[in-house]
This record gives structure tokens, sequence and C-alpha cells, in this order.
């Protein structure tokens, strides 16, 4: 059974207004204001939880199909480098863990932006001339996501929008509409290796934006932007004069052949809200540690963006104390191999999938330089069985057993995502269904008798 | 430097509106929307950053006092057991953490409501025949925090209200203007141990009412309802066809004389949304995990408020993996010594502290039986130096060093709330200067000459 489907009972459509009205001795309601009315039960989920809504899990969730009893699933759907065991976190990771707990220190309440020492930690990981920060910078959130929800709901008020690429990591419309929030989509564009299409970005500014998400490295492109790229996108900023939400939770993870540059370093006047932490870098997604750095040396969020951080932060809290107490040894004592071996093995995956998959038919991949994910375009016209990327994914299980997700998950219809943290050998003998599946389903152009394509 | 204040910019209710437009070669904007008005920088906190308020904090933060340097301080303040290291938590839950770490399983994603095995262990844990429970009846949360506020948000839009404790836990005021919910105060009777007033509470009852909080054991009285009073609270709740949000984070830290009974067990058709967590009874508050237990066995929240708060827990997942790995083991093998000696420790703090301060002119605790709060009324009137129960808990840190919260931080003013989990010596010596204070400032009813009290 789906974890996810936890009860149904009847049509959802169809309000659940049971009426079990109690009424003790004959009596009814005997004070307030409930006296006019009837009291019946009639209990309704709010606007809110109807707003909010995770486009992955929709779509998931209405692929109904099984994968081929024959060959065993290869699910490369999921951004979690943990699934498959072979990427491991780092020793000192683990130890660091372990010391936090053993000084007993971290059992109790931390302040709900971070302890001060642990939030000087993150300063001073990222610290930097061009961009200094220091403790009141730093906010240690519950995760990226809790980061980039904070973000979000200290920039933007209902009624106003957000700027997202698309294509796009799907929490930012799910956050953005959880909070009554706007989301206009500029385009990356897969022939410029995902570069933003700065003019039709720039186009959507209007007196409503609150700020532009921008996410590099990218999921779901693998994508990396230039040093001058990323100068552009401040110039848009700064010019529109709208702050910059960076979701740089994959900063630093680029391939040996390219540099990986924050927003901040270079922005001299936009100021930023950059979002990171520990899950990809680290390997550890599920330890929810998280953090904002405050960019602002211009002083245009101010004392309000700040104070309404911390005044928002004390909602739920932050992170775990023990990650936050084992976090100087993570930062500082990790081992330069561990980050140097991750890399060099998803380039080497990346390298695999991108050469494998150019060679089929009708599939188009981007290469990635970056993150852990390469983004597939599928040439629709040659697979005419299929009416969309959602079907050809949904075959793609049903008759290989290999699952990637849709890239209109990522509102990029057309396109699927491929993970590229499994196993060498996984990666392999999934390029080769995917291969299987394509020539299988490949139809040369209409008239060609011609079923081959020229690769 | 307080490190919550964070940056301090001029005069903060001055909007931070700066030009610091930068138009590039003489040119304007060049395309969008954004031709016709003329961009500068004026980056606004959001409506609901504004909203969310610690009335704790800012309480505190306002009251600009220091301690007396003769004497050392004494925080009787925070509802934290584990700052003066006399409570420190089972060996059982620390080996089961490092249990998890080891087993590297608990490094990767979890559903964003819990592991299902994690939520089973719950489920297991709190069921009971009265009030059964399975796995897919629990959500795991990154702390009893999140938990409220994913309840409170399910359950209330804006515009409507919920009924709250007066006085009560600040956080539930804070989260639902977060949200845009309204709150209404029902009372809580310290001559009746704490009980609610039921009347006053029925009658606060509306169209708009969305839930009722019930906090039992309670913070910041210590109190804990008998079974019939629970009952009375269910009938309020089912003649006014009102599902309750219990924050039950005190379940079972009951003093031996008394009996823990949860909401849910009792109800025969009310829906309730049972909160709880390991923060207390574990003693590892900053662990963040909790937990809510969701009890409708008439079907009335069905389908509609479950999937809801599925769809909220997507906004930023849940708990901590490494936590939710160690889950099984600290339920099922916390020493039953580990319980027993807390609650000997607090009911015997408890008990010392209540008497020492029975015996003070002026002063008029109520006795708890559980959780880890005492609450002691001020008789204003005897003490016409201090114009409320702030300014006389400043002045007590001033002159004794002694820090308890004025009960203002919970709308109940005229109270001091004192939080019972430090070591015994520190709580015999704060007893001390408290009578030594409110004997220096202690004065007999006008027009009388006897300065002392009959007690």
């Amino acid at each position: 059974m789906n974890p996810y489907l936890i009860q149904v009972n009847g049509n959802p459509a169809l309000p659940t207004c049971l009426d079990v009205h109690v009424s003790l001795n004959g009596k009814g309601p005997s004070v307030g204001k409930g006296k006019s009315r009837k009291p019946h039960w009639a209990v309704r989920a709010s606007e809110m939880s109807k707003r909010t809504f995770n486009p992955i899990r929709t779509i998931v969730d209405s692929m109904k199909v099984e994968p081929n009893p024959q060959k065993p699933l290869i699910s490369l759907s999921l951004g979690d480098p943990t699934v498959f065991g072979n990427l491991p976190t780092d020793s000192e990771v683990t130890a660091a863990m372990k010391e936090a707990l053993d000084s007993g220190k971290y059992n109790g309440y931390a302040p709900s932006v971070g302890y001060l020492s642990c939030r000087e930690v993150v300063a001073n990981y990222y610290n930097c001339p061009e961009a200094p920060l220091e403790a009141q910078d730093i906010i240690l959130t519950s995760g990226c996501s809790q980061a980039i929800e904070l973000a979000l709901a200290v920039l933007a008020s209902p009624g106003q929008n957000i700027l997202v690429p698309c294509p796009g990591f799907s929490l930012y419309k799910t956050l953005a509409h959880s909070l009554g929030i706007e989301v206009k989509f500029y385009n990356l564009l897969p022939e410029k290796s995902w570069e933003i299409d700065l003019k039709q970005m720039e186009s959507l500014v209007d007196d409503k934006t609150a700020c532009v998400i921008v996410n590099n490295p990218s999921n779901p492109c693998g994508s990396v932007f230039s040093k001058s790229h990323l100068q552009k996108i401040l110039g848009v900023a700064s010019r529109q004069c709208v702050p910059i939400l960076a979701d740089e939770i994959y900063a630093e993870m680029v391939f040996e052949d390219c540099r990986y540059e924050s927003l901040a370093k270079l922005s001299t006047s936009v100021p930023i809200l950059s979002c990171g932490g520990l899950a990809k870098r680290w390997l550890v997604p599920g330890w929810r540690m998280g953090w904002i750095l405050i960019h602002d040396r211009r002083d245009i969020f101010g004392k309000e963006i700040r104070d309404g951080l911390l005044r928002l932060s004390q909602r739920i809290l932050g992170p775990c104390t023990v990650v936050q107490g084992a976090l100087a040894r993570i930062l500082h004592r990790t081992s330069p191999e561990f980050y140097h071996n991750t890399l060099n093995f998803l380039k080497s995956n990346a390298d695999l999938c991108y050469a494998a998959l150019s060679a089929v038919c009708g599939l188009q991949p981007v290469r990635p330089s970056g993150a852990m994910y390469l983004m597939v375009g599928i040439q629709m016209e040659f697979f005419p069985e299929f009416e969309n990327d959602v079907e050809f994914t949904e075959r793609l299980i049903a008759e290989q057993s290999v699952f990637c997700l849709p890239a209109t998950c990522f509102e990029y219809p057309n396109f699927f995502r491929v993970v590229i943290t499994v196993p060498e050998e996984m990666m392999v003998e999934a390029c080769q269904r995917i291969q299987e599946f394509c020539e299988r389903h490949y139809r040369g152009s209409e008239g060609s008798q011609e079923m081959e394509c020229d690769k």
C-alpha cells in the first residue's frame, strides 16, 4: 500500500459533512453564540492546505503502472544520493555526530535561528572578501526546504509574484502557492546549456515581483552558470531592483572542468538570500540541516527582513541540535578526498549516461556540469505512440523497469530527468534498457520508410 | 550582544526605502512591464512575517535589566530541562542514536510524514483499545512545534478562530496570528487547580471556530486534568461539534499521586489531533522529534484532513532521519527507572518550591501535579512599588538575580512562572531569594501599620 494514501473514504469532491450532532438530555447547546446555529460536524481542510500541492507526488501517483516483473526496477527518479548505498557520507561526518551526542551539550533548545557558535562556523566557512559574512548573517534551518520557505515567506506577500526557473525544482511553486504567492516562469535554454533567457526573465518583472529564484547548480538540469552569465543575472536584478533568492544547495558540486561561483561573491548591490545545507554535498539529505546566508552589503534588506526572518523562525524552531553540534567538525574536517571522490563519481556517471543516450535515436540529452542530474529531451515526433513525456516514462517503467521523472514535474514537458547517483553498473544497464525501449518505439519521419536515424 | 538583535539600522518604524536604482549606459529598463515604473529598491518584509510574533521574546527583550552582580544568576525562565546538566537523557536514547548513525541507513530522505516503520513504532506505542492507532494515523514532525503548526494550518483558515487556554503556551497565538487565524482565550481557574471554565469556553464557540486547543499537562501551570474534567471538555466539543487539537507534549509527566489520561482515550466521537514528541519526557527538546496522532473514529476528519496534513508536510519535510531511525529503540528500551527518576526529581522540586513560596507573604503559588512548571500569583496590592508582574520580575532579577517569566507572557498578568527542572540546591536558593525580595517590598494593607501577613 502506498504510505502516502493514508485513508480513502468516498468521493473527495463531496464535502465530508456528517451530522452527528450530540444533544444530551434533549437540550441544545445552552450557551454562547452557538445558540442560534445548530451545531453539526463539518470539519473542512483549510484553504492553505488545499493550495499546498506537490506536482511530483501528483504526477507520480497518477502513473498507474507496474514495472516489468522480468527486470529488476532501476529507479533514476529520486534526488537522494543515499538510496543505493554507493555514496556513504564521510566517516568524519558520522564521527562528528557521535562526538556531539557524547558531549551531552546538544540536547536542549537552541535559539530558533541556531546556536550562535554554529552560525559563526557557517559564516566563517562561506566568508570571503567579496561577500563577507558574520554569525548575524546566518540563519540555521530545518533543511534547505525550510531555508527556502523562510526566505520566500519573508520576501513575498499574497498578491505578489516571484520569478522561478523553468524547468525548475517543484518546491518553489509548492511553497509559493501555499503562501498565496503567484509564480511566473522564466525560461532556461537547453541549447545554451540551460542558461537563462534573460530578456524573457526581465520582461516578467512587474511592480509586484518580490524576488527572483536562481538555482545554481541546477536541479533538474545539472547545469552550472558561468561567471559572466551570473553577472548578467545580477544585472537584471539590479536594473529591476528585485532581490534574489539563490538556491545554492548544490554549491561546489561541479565537475573538474567547471568552476562554481556564488551569486553573492559577484554581487555589489543586489541583496541575496542564499539557501544551502548539508544535504547534497555531504550526502545526508535526511538530517535536515540547512541555512540562509544573508548578503546585504547595501543595507537594502536592512533590519526589516532580518527581523522578519527571525520572527518566522520562531514558528517551529530550527534544525536538530545534534547536527548543529556536529557542524564545525563536519565543515572543517571532512576530507578533501571525500568531495573529490564524490564529484569524480558523478562526472564519470554523467559522461557515461550522456554518451550512451546521445547515441539513441530520438533522444537529446543535455550535458551536465554539476549537481546530480541530467535532462534528456524526447523528440516526441519520433515516438508517435506516446502523447507526452509522462506516457513515455510510464511505458519505460512498464517495459524496461526504468523509472525516470517526466519533466512535466518541472513544468517542462517532453524531457525526462535522470539521476546520476546510482552505481555505475546500474547506470550502464539503465542506459541500455532506455536504448532498447527507444529502438522499439522509434518511428522515422512521416512518409519515410527509414527507421534509422542518422546517429 | 543579544544574538537575536541581528542588526539595527535606524528607526524600524520608517520604511527602508533606498533608491539605489542602477541605470547602466544611461538606459532605463528596456523590457517588460517594468517599463512604465521607475525601479527602485524597496524590499518590504511580508505581511506574514509582521504578523508572526513571539510575545515572550518581546516581553523578555524589553526587560532592560541587569542581574545583581553580587549574586550569580538563577534562571527559572526557560522550559528546557537540559540547561543545568542535572537531567541528562537516558543512556539508551544516546545509544539508539549512535546505532542509527552506524547503520548508515538513516542519511537519506524519509517520506515527508516520516518513515512508515517509524510511524508504526509511534502508533504501537500509543495504541490502546479505546483509541486504536495504525501507522497511517501518525505524522512525524520537526518537533512538537511543527506538529502544532501543521495541525492548526490544516484545521483553520484565515477568518476563522481557535480557542486557546489562558494562561497558555504563547506559541498557539504566535502560530495562529502567523496564519491569519483569530485567537479567543478561554479561562483556566487557579482556584480549581487550573481547570477550564467550561461555560465560558463554550460561550466562545461560534460558526467560525475551527478547533479548541487543550494542553494537558499544562505549560505554564503544571496542572493535570482529571478524567471527569477531560470528559466534560469532550462534552463541550461534542455538543458544539468542534474538533480538538490536544497539546500532549507533557503526556505521562505527572506526579505519583496523579494519573494522566489522553483525551483520545476518552473520546468516542470528537475528532482529535494529538501533538506530542520526545522533547520533554525524554529530555531532548533540541532534537526536534514530534508527531501528530490522528484520532478520528467517526471519520469526521476523513480523507480531507489527512490529505491536507500530508500536503502541508511536503513544504519542509519532517524530522531528522537519524532521530527517526533511533525512535524504536528510544520508545521501547528507555529504562522505566529513567522516567521514574525524572518524575521523582520534578515532584520533589515542586513540593519544595510550593512549600517555600506558600510561606511568603504576598505570593500565592498553585500546586502543580505534573509537567515542569509552577505558577505563582502575586498579590499586587501588597507590592505597591510594582505596577505589574513584568516590573515585579524585572526587579527580582535586578536585586536577587532570579529570573522567572512574568505570566503576561502567557496572557495572564500578576502571576509568574517557575521552572522546576533546576538542581535542588538552586531551587532552594532561588526560593530564599524570592522570599527576601518579597519581604523587602511587601506592604501591609493601606492604613495598617502591620507589615507582616498572617502566614
